[in-house]
């Protein structure tokens, strides 16, 4: 069996905080995850508009053998400005989910807080409940010490006066403790349910991040996958285009009739 | 059999220009060719910077459960940075080799200029001497028209000083193709060799400029297959960390111990 939220509650009773704590991270890391988002959709764009300006340029230095490699530079460059331009219209609407997301998480935050409030006020009073058992454990034991420093005195006088105090602050004691039973009981019931409620809203939480990062990984692959087809393309064409090919080509299109020079 | 230069030299006798200028153009495609690797490299060192900017900003919220997944996306942002930053070192390398190339190719040009002046200059002769016998022509048919024109007028006078005209100019036409026909063998030999000559060079050249892109495409492959490790490497990692592994983690960070709450 794996820890759980409940494991949390831990020392010092901090559980809550610690909890309460990690659902507002949650809030952070989603608004986060859209900014990384948003920034390498940014990236994206102006590796598209770049490339853009790069195939305009492309072979502009005019015609000669080489300009059937050009156009294919010029085509793929083209191409790969499109994936970057297609990468970006699949971020900005994953941004955007995000971001809604985000928007209503931090409603859900709000109201949490607010259906919480009893078991934060069972975890303050759980909290000044063992302080103060803690203060009269402290009582008792200077109490204790103060009759055996009579008993040693042999000091009739002291002795009664000091198991007195004693009795007296054993009573205190005793009734505090009680309370504090009631107070741990009832602070352990509401804690239960608060870090089942937690740990079901940060399994719901999670799984919905995942999901965009899935989406995310999915975007980014499909995009990979069109560039690897660009490159193979590119590749290909590349091979078809021999030397021999190239000055075909040229001699063709410059070639303005059969007839021996010198006519 | 191919077209070959040899073609080129058709009609006009231009064939010289258009290989002169298409060696020139090659230079031009060299220099742009560096610039567009250039301009491409650029654009890696622009994305690695952005990438790394990104990675150390990537998780920055702080802790949570989802920490363990930004420290994964934070990994493949570096990594996806580091990549770009070594294509931008292989880019430059290149670009190094395309630049030195260009500048031997331009030293290269000057001295074929020189080395053709020869060419040229029967290029030249071979196009003031068609111009020469075309003029003639025009002149010997003036003349038969004016022949005709006098047995027509059946005046004797005029058919004996207009026969004289033709048979004087008969003589110089001859002498004129008989010069013409020199110049033209002078020419065609010339340009057998120069023709030859252009399309060596156009072919070594080509060659190498398809070496330099053979290389480009190596690096962008070499490059594309690494970043696609990076994403698949992603992928495993985030399928590793599921909901129940990140509450867990979560747990066991913050867990302070193993005693019941309220101690």
């Amino acid at each position: 069996l794996s820890p759980c939220f409940h494991c949390l509650q831990g020392e010092k009773n901090n559980g809550y905080e610690v909890l309460y704590q990690n659902m507002k991270y949650g809030l952070s890391a989603t608004k986060e995850l859209a900014e990384y988002f948003r920034e390498r959709s940014n990236l994206e764009e102006y590796n598209s508009k770049l490339l853009t300006k790069l195939a305009n340029k492309a072979g502009s230095s005019g015609g000669g053998t080489f300009s059937p490699l050009w156009i294919i530079l010029k085509s793929t460059t083209e191409r790969l400005s499109e994936l970057h331009a297609q990468k970006v219209q699949k971020l900005t609407e994953l941004v955007k989910n995000v971001t809604k997301y985000a928007e209503d998480l931090h409603k859900k935050h709000k109201s949490v807080k607010e259906e919480e409030s009893g078991t934060q006020d069972a975890v303050q009073a759980m909290k000044e409940s063992t302080a103060a058992v803690a203060k009269a454990k402290d009582t008792h034991n200077a109490r204790l010490q103060e009759v055996e420093k009579a008993r040693k005195d042999n000091s009739a006088k002291e002795i009664e006066k000091s198991e007195a105090k004693l009795r007296k602050h054993q009573d205190d004691y005793k009734a505090l403790v009680e309370k504090h039973n009631i107070i741990k009981q009832e602070f352990e019931k509401k804690m239960t349910i608060t870090c089942r409620r937690f740990q079901e809203m940060e399994e719901a939480h999670l799984k919905q991040m995942k999901e965009f990062l899935s989406s995310y990984m999915d975007i980014v692959q499909n995009n990979f996958d069109l560039v690897g087809q660009v490159h193979s393309d590119l590749k290909r064409q590349f091979l078809e285009l021999t030397v021999d090919k190239l000055l075909e080509q040229f001699v063709l299109n410059k070639y303005t009739g059969l007839e021996k020079p010198g006519k």
